[in-house]
């Protein structure tokens, strides 16, 4: 109704002078004109409290650079093209580590000179990484970098599906497979950007791997329906313990934006209602919390206490991407519940994020503001 | 004077009625009576939530239950001698990894029944392990088992003092030694373990370890001795970034108490001094919430955000560490200012701990509970 539309129109408008101020103070303070690459441990006045690189954050700014570009006029401007393709160097030339048994396992963590400090034994660093490969090839036209990007999707289709044993996790007794939400949810993001606006045989490979995402992430809908259990067992069943009750509300909204879109592509009807039925309004139900507002990091589904310690915290990020999800899935069913829900975690994390002591700062921030422009 | 006794008399009964509750429950709920070891994760009703063994709080326990049969007379029941053994036996025969390169590497993490899930690659479990196995020798007289924490003492010696390889971390061109004040805060503390009434060559070699400990321990005393930093370099000098602002004020506390119970030990009224003056007060004055009572997790000494997620968080344990700390030193000294603190952590402590939500239950509970008994 008119009302919506109006509401909407002031988000939009809030979105807007936001996401100006963020690129701006992004570009006046992050970029390390002597080693190259990004800071992002910034002040709000803009003193650089700390000058660790991380793999991940690099290749968010990469990324969130190139699609602001190449998508929206008013940031495609050539300092902001430079400001990528200096990022993407800093990462071809240091990410990766050398003689780590693959070619393509990249560090966690840099010092601000490149020189691997930490490395995971996950696949997120080299997730990011595709994503910022694959975004910057888009608006260089560079073959070499889309190459790159391919190959270390292979290599990461490959670590989850055949073989983790690159990874670098030693083999012990008591550690049985664990499917991790997280795993294919990552995935299917990359999916996405590497499927987006092509065709030919590439993008049918790709498609399989997103039919074998969405596959996994449904399997982590748990109890009858009734709540999204962040690890299952291999044959997707609830686990024992504590792990197996835990439940990730932000990442649960995450999956929902990624299946949505993947079922808006698709077409798959079925799947767009378990996206928005499931995986975005039983994370609200349970995450959110009723007296004080926010998103939870964590909980158990039975009501235990959680064992990480930050349970109980409200992180910017997930509330970003929930935002994210609430308004994809808005502006496709037109329910008023869910622009209630967008309006909901809006103000709250708005009000958030002008705190006097913030989380640290990072490349994120801008995905929020982005997607509604 | 006979306004403190009076108050301290309080403290001592309630503390008294306070560990024979914890000692009991513990007794009741947390014995694996089928695969041997203990639960940790138990509700306040006794229902077991997850049945991972951490070997840290498996250790902690066989040493809690052995010192309170050893030196508090109605604790000398042959019902916790026997749950302490059999927790011993459980660690002796599952805690060590067979194949990770040194016989002394033992697992974080073990299932239910006993296979290792995760290795950390630091000494702390080791630590634990050794704890628990010199203070179960002196309970049950098995020279075998005391040769055997000497073994690992001295590979943890080694793996710090010589050479950390052992520990499995891959060597990385940016991953630069750092000190951390937790190294030698638990070496010194098994040192005090070891040589607790014992005399001869052996004693002799960890009083030099003890002696390295200590020096370690106060090179985190910087910025002209007014804040105490986590981490320093080999060199004893801050380190740049966020790294290098870290305080931990629960880990500068237990220092306090260890370099207290040492200068004791070793007459070094010097030492003495600075332990209370600097490792108990400074964390008091930087860490303490005055708004909302509580030790904080972690600091930034110039005000930035600590990176660490849980920075703000207001932990059980430091509490009791820090309730050890100031009754300690308030017995020696008598000034009346250090019993202000015990009573203003204890006050704080002792409500937290009846919040309706708690942290999962350890065994380091009674520790508080133990010191003044």
């Amino acid at each position: 109704g008119a009302m919506s539309i109006e509401k909407l129109q002031r988000y939009r408008e809030q979105m807007r002078t936001e996401l100006d101020k963020v690129v701006d103070f992004w570009q006046k303070y992050s970029h390390d004109t002597q080693y190259g690459g990004f800071f992002t441990c910034i002040g709000k006045d803009g003193k650089i409290y700390d000058e660790l690189k991380y793999v991940w954050l690099q290749g968010r700014q990469v990324w969130m650079y190139c699609r602001l570009y190449r998508t929206m006029e008013r940031f495609n401007k050539p300092e902001i093209l430079e400001a990528a393709k200096s990022g993407g160097a800093f990462l071809r030339r240091f990410a990766r580590i050398p003689n780590s048994g693959s070619p393509w396992k990249c560090a966690f963590c840099l010092t601000r000179d490149g020189k691997a400090l930490k490395v995971q034994r996950t696949i997120f660093s080299e997730c990011f990484y595709v994503m910022a490969m694959d975004e910057l090839a888009r608006v260089t036209g560079d073959k070499d970098m889309q190459a790159e990007a391919a190959q270390m999707m292979d290599q990461l289709v490959h670590w989850v599906r055949v073989d983790p044993s690159g990874l670098g996790k030693p083999q012990l007794s008591g550690d049985t497979p664990v499917c991790s939400m997280a795993v294919p949810m990552m995935l299917l993001c990359l999916v996405q950007q590497l499927t987006e606006a092509r065709s030919g045989e590439e993008v049918d490979k790709y498609r399989e791997v997103g039919g074998w995402c969405v596959k996994q992430i449904l399997q982590h809908l748990q109890r009858g329906g009734t709540a999204i259990l962040e690890s299952v067992s291999s044959e997707g069943k609830e686990l024992p313990g504590c792990e197996g009750r835990l439940q990730n509300p932000g990442h649960a909204l995450e999956a929902g934006w990624f299946l949505l879109q993947y079922g808006l592509e698709n077409g798959d009807q079925e799947l767009q209602r378990t996206a928005v039925d499931k995986f975005m309004e039983i994370p609200f139900l349970t995450g959110w919390d009723k007296e004080h507002g926010g998103l939870l990091y964590f909980l158990d589904v039975d009501g235990y206490c959680p064992t990480q310690l930050e349970w109980s915290m409200k992180l910017w990020w997930p509330h970003c991407e929930a935002l994210i999800a609430y308004l994809m899935a808005y502006s496709h069913t037109k329910e008023p519940a869910l622009l209630e829900r967008f309006s909901q975690v809006y103000d709250y994390t708005f009000m958030i994020a002008r705190l006097p002591f913030p989380q640290p700062k990072s490349g994120g921030g801008a995905t929020l503001l982005f997607y509604y422009e």
